[in-house]
């Protein structure tokens, strides 16, 4: 397989990137900039229409997360966290001429939808990160806040992502380049992922654990799952996968972390993933807990995220 | 490759499948049927919770797309021109529960969002057709109502698919059961082609063709763009690509047909891709169409499928 990107772009944007000592979003496509506009389509937004240095120069969190309704949950949650003077009606949707994506901006965090599977984040995360670039955003922390299959640990655990592994549990996302498949590191950044876990050490009985996530591209056939509409395969072969899976030192399955950590480690967007288990995959497959155990579980990675980032902001923690 | 079943799955319900002359919508797993409960979690439905029979038994076409407001669009629209009786405000999200999917029904007519990806459709698709299952739907014609680029014809084109393709130009979809890789038959259903074509001779000034379509799993670096975060190659090696797509046949690029050919096929839908262009990939990679423009381009699929879902309920046309 070829390297990503031909040598000449690898320190293409160094100036910008290092001066002052400050980390800028960087995006490594030497065509972007001789643009005359650049329309970030499933967004609604533009350079030519919207001053985005304005609107998101000061952005330093960005949680994304898979359903609309659960990122303005998170948008409104961190409203009250952060204490903002301003009203809460002020937070609206930035993309509400789409209805591909939702945003909110709170202050310095920005809380952004992703839909469901690789292909869908991965269109959010370059206009997300071109967005970044073209606002001169420096020193972002992005965060995947989502929920997931667990694997031999209790339902409602918070999984925090050491490496995000795919199907084969191998830590790599492969991208197809007009007809080259490319290989890229899914490596997340270590010391954050610890930052986070010792937080959730803060908050009592809070399970929380650090380990491998597998990714997939489908729910059904591709989790090894018995319910779908299509299943090929014996129960016995479903629990080996899961078993083998759990032996790889994988603890919890979704569909977006490769590709995520993959694309902004190479923009410089530190990066981690914090999913909650909604169910334990060695014991079934569907996901039938009442309505408010599975509420009260979706909102642990918001509780989590929210109490790294009032202490990243040196907010004395009066929630928890 | 392994084939997709084991040769005693495949005749597993052909007493269903055939009686009194109907084709009924099957599902291929020996698991489902001896499930006590089946809960479709991403369309907040349950085979408990829910009487699907009597809410969906008389669902004869279902149209997909990716924007739930395109969706409602749709439904508010096919409400219109079936001329039923039930008011406009009948017309209620069915999935409300969620914001994954969103849902309508307009009597025979099922219309639902899938949001963007391989992924995303095949989940919604699982659950689709286990719900046409429980519900014992039968002669059911799936239509996918979508956008795409372009390749070598002018924009607002309307195509309608005779093989979804993947990166690689092959008629195939490759799927990730446990360890192994299935590759899947992408066939659609030529006289279903055919007949919608010959409904788009009959509307003055609607540029439609039979042609390939490609199916990506990105829209940027995967679709040959040079306007995402990340492009690793030359423009002329972009174009070279797209160049080559043409010479195969492809004349647009989407990124969920080869999935959504593959379940139906194997689950007794008929399946049919219909979507328009937004822009000609051989001339620009963004799109930035005036607004009024492209949400007229938007509506020709609808429009089509529309009069194509009259013509086999036999209304005669008053609208165009």
């Amino acid at each position: 397989m070829a390297s990503v990107l031909p040598a000449s772009n690898t320190s293409m944007r160094s100036d910008r990137n290092t001066y002052v000592g400050k980390s800028f979003v960087h995006v490594k496509n030497p065509y972007l900039d001789s643009m005359d506009e650049d329309v970030l389509y499933h967004l609604d937004l533009g350079t030519k229409t919207h001053n985005l240095p304005e609107m998101f120069g000061d952005v330093k969190f960005v949680c994304v997360g898979g359903s609309p309704n659960r990122m303005k949950a998170f948008a409104l949650f961190m409203h009250k966290e952060l204490r903002l003077t301003d009203s809460e009606e002020d937070i609206k949707d930035i993309c509400a001429g789409t209805d591909r994506y939702c945003m909110y901006k709170i202050g310095p965090v920005l809380s952004i939808s992703h839909g469901m599977g690789i292909p869908s984040i991965s269109i959010m995360l370059h206009e997300l990160i071109k967005l970044l670039y073209h606002a001169r955003c420096s020193d972002v922390i992005i965060i995947r806040i989502g929920t997931s299959g667990g694997i031999g640990i209790a339902p409602g655990s918070v999984v925090i992502t050491d490496e995000a592994v795919d199907s084969f549990f191998k830590p790599r996302f492969e991208q197809v380049i007009l007809d080259n498949i490319v290989t890229r590191s899914t490596e997340l950044d270590k010391e954050l992922a610890e930052e986070i876990f010792n937080c959730s050490k803060e908050i009592s009985n809070f399970p929380t654990l650090i380990g491998h996530t597998m990714c997939t591209y489908d729910f059904y056939e591709g989790q090894g799952r018995l319910d779908g509409a299509l299943c090929s395969f014996s129960r016995e072969k479903g629990l080996d996968y899961l078993k083998r899976a759990y032996n790889a030192g994988i603890r919890n399955i979704e569909m977006e972390s490769t590709v995520f950590a993959a694309m902004c480690r190479l923009c410089g967007l530190k990066a981690a993933v914090v999913c909650v288990t909604l169910l334990n995959r060695l014991e079934c497959d569907q996901i039938n807990s009442p309505h408010d155990v599975l509420v009260e579980y979706q909102k642990r990675p918001q509780l989590l995220i929210s109490k790294f980032i009032k202490q990243r902001l040196g907010l004395c923690d009066q929630t928890s």
